[in-house]
């Protein structure tokens, strides 16, 4: 079905043109398999789109990521206001243009780098004052700057800008920051829709996102009241910032029951390769997460084993793959032992395999799930990937 | 023809297994187009050899190299040797099969990095007593152990060590530096026909290296030393050390002119794209350099226009490609204004294209010699090449 259905209410050129989610098939766990069409290109949901902080996704040519079949990755409207800056991007066509990324772009707000990586100066209902990471210089984001700025990267899909917290939260807090998410998600909204004209990607929708910390009623209020705004896709954001896994999971299944099923649900952040599945069942189409490039970088590589440290000197002259069960390049071409010496080596080679692989390994990951819901059989996939991981494990 | 034409004194398995060498044509400027065929497949002469210190070329996966029509690189004995060291390149398959690299591989044989990088402890005829850059071990070096090495590499090519002094040096210390070359030559040679078996590459051959500083008569006496041992190719080292260019060009015509012109003429360590088609013309059929991939990752880009640092201001939104005139993969898809924001953010994708397009650049001016010399016009060729370069220049 096309989204929203409520387009009476929405600007044509938001929610009509390029943009639209289906659900094919539903698995017994609730999980969905879905299409979602962009400006950009067609992804198929349950999708995992990898990270690319600064408009790259760390060692990975725009090439490798077309190779992987990468439909969607995320980018950061924080670093990328910050530099090179989001007009300059605008004067050069726009991100899509500017990192030569055919495919789909989603950008967050940047208020979840402004909560944790800035210096953060003075956060009040108009909006945050920050400085910069990079230079110290102090800057102002509210939500209307939040969408210009993502008007001007051209992203498929905007997000609104969010008070993001820490956890463990007191219930004040929580709800005080889920209070300045809606009004914010309100302000955003209508921004959106007196400015929709302005982005440089026709078509470009903007997701509203649930907050409301670790308590399950403010959970549902906050879900409740940003459906009520009727964005074309929510986020969940807020969580997997330290609580445990089945505490995400419970906020995740119970906001995701609040959620329209015609919308794409987006569960930000996440997750390690043997929670993935878990979220998926909670009834999430879409996550992100910067593990599999992170700790590529730092020789911690994800296999069907369970996780490897390639620095490990057992690995010294282990001539076989990765993992025997990928068929990724790296896998069908290098030893463990020479992504060691790359690894020890501090070789830029080291970065781009490893990067490389990772990735690999998280969207095959994604590709099973999505055969699993196809079959109708998540939870059997689950308990099998689960045992392969525990079975790796010294 | 057939290299060496006199087998008779050369081990069958040296001299004949995979390794010959034919000139094709030879340009009114002294330049040669050739073909040299190795274990690991044909190289089209005069080749460019990029340079893969640590069994990597820094900052390319070997399918970028492949893409790019790498036929042969060369690699360091010396950092392989320290890690992850031979033996254990020997045990997993050597050196091609450790990098899956399928090409040709030339290695050096330490001396240039033993006299440049290491803590040089004691020279004496015996050999070299080094420390390690890297953990301050010590080592013993001597003709025979770097031909060892090399052997449990298995490039297809090696090289004899040699004694290499800066410029300028005394008189003395060249003649006396030659001297030792030509008997460490002696022994490499001895050493590599009593043990050719010993390479964990049949058909490995082992290339002679004349020495002399910058004096015409040495290099003369060192060449007609070095041909009377009978090797399948020839080396000229100690040059492009910091004397002037016409010096350079100087020492390699008059040297080449002593070498069998059936033998293959590699110069090393140069050079610079204004310089490549000057040593071709004295006769050269090979060289290398880190220039294209050292320069790359400090943002120095080589164009037809001139050097380019790619963090000026003034590319700041330049839409255009890094060059107009070349065609490689970094240019057909990305701007200079995207390459100075990943090279200003410090992504790790600025080493990879800035290295991609430099070594393309590289081995672009080499087909295009190749191609003059079909024509019978270098001169015309370089002519053309060194307008376009000061064209450029601001």
């Amino acid at each position: 079905m096309d989204v929203p259905s409520a387009t009476s209410r929405w600007p044509v050129r938001l929610a009509r043109m390029g943009f639209r989610f289906e659900v094919l098939k539903t698995d017994p766990s609730g999980a969905r398999l879905g299409r979602l069409t962009t400006p950009h290109g067609v992804i198929d949901t349950p999708a995992f789109m990898p990270v690319g902080t600064a408009g790259t996704v760390k060692g990975l040519t725009q090439q490798a990521l077309t190779d992987l079949g990468v439909q969607i990755l995320l980018s950061n409207t924080y670093h990328l206001y910050l530099r090179p800056g989001h007009e300059t991007i605008r004067r050069l066509g726009g991100l899509h243009r500017f990192m030569a990324w055919p495919g789909a772009i989603l950008t967050d707000s940047g208020g979840f780098q402004v909560f944790s990586m800035a210096n953060l100066r003075k956060l009040t209902d108009d909006g945050v004052v920050f400085r910069s990471h990079l230079d110290g210089s102090e800057h102002f984001l509210t939500p209307e700057k939040a969408i210009e700025i993502q008007q001007a990267l051209g992203s498929d899909i905007a997000m609104v800008l969010d008070e993001c917290i820490e956890y463990p939260a007191e219930r004040e807090r929580a709800a005080a920051a889920m209070k300045r998410t809606t009004g914010w998600a309100e302000r955003s909204r209508e921004y959106a829709c007196a400015n929709g004209g302005a982005s440089i990607t026709p078509g470009q929708v903007l997701f509203g996102i649930v907050q409301g910390g670790a308590y399950a009623d403010l959970r549902r209020d906050s879900a409740r009241q940003i459906v009520d705004l009727d964005f074309p896709g929510y986020a969940i954001g807020g969580l997997a910032v330290g609580e445990p896994h089945a505490l995400t999971c419970e906020m995740t299944a119970l906001t995701a029951a609040e959620l329209p099923a015609d919308r794409p649900r987006y569960l930000m952040g996440v997750g390690l390769p043997e929670q993935i599945a878990d979220y998926v069942a909670c009834g999430i189409d879409m996550m992100d997460c910067v593990l599999p490039t992170r700790n590529a970088r730092n020789g911690c590589l994800f296999t069907s084993a369970g996780k490897i440290h390639i620095k490990n000197a057992r690995y010294a002259e282990d001539p076989g793959p990765l993992d025997e069960r990928c068929s990724c390049m790296v896998c069908r071409t290098y030893s463990r032992a020479y992504l060691r010496h790359l690894y020890l080596a501090n070789e830029i080679l080291a970065s781009i395999l490893n990067s490389h692989h990772n990735v690999a390994f998280f969207l095959d990951i994604m590709g099973k799930i999505r055969q699993a819901i196809a079959f109708g059989d998540l939870a059997g996939f689950s308990s099998q990937l689960q045992a392969h991981l525990e079975a790796g494990q010294p």
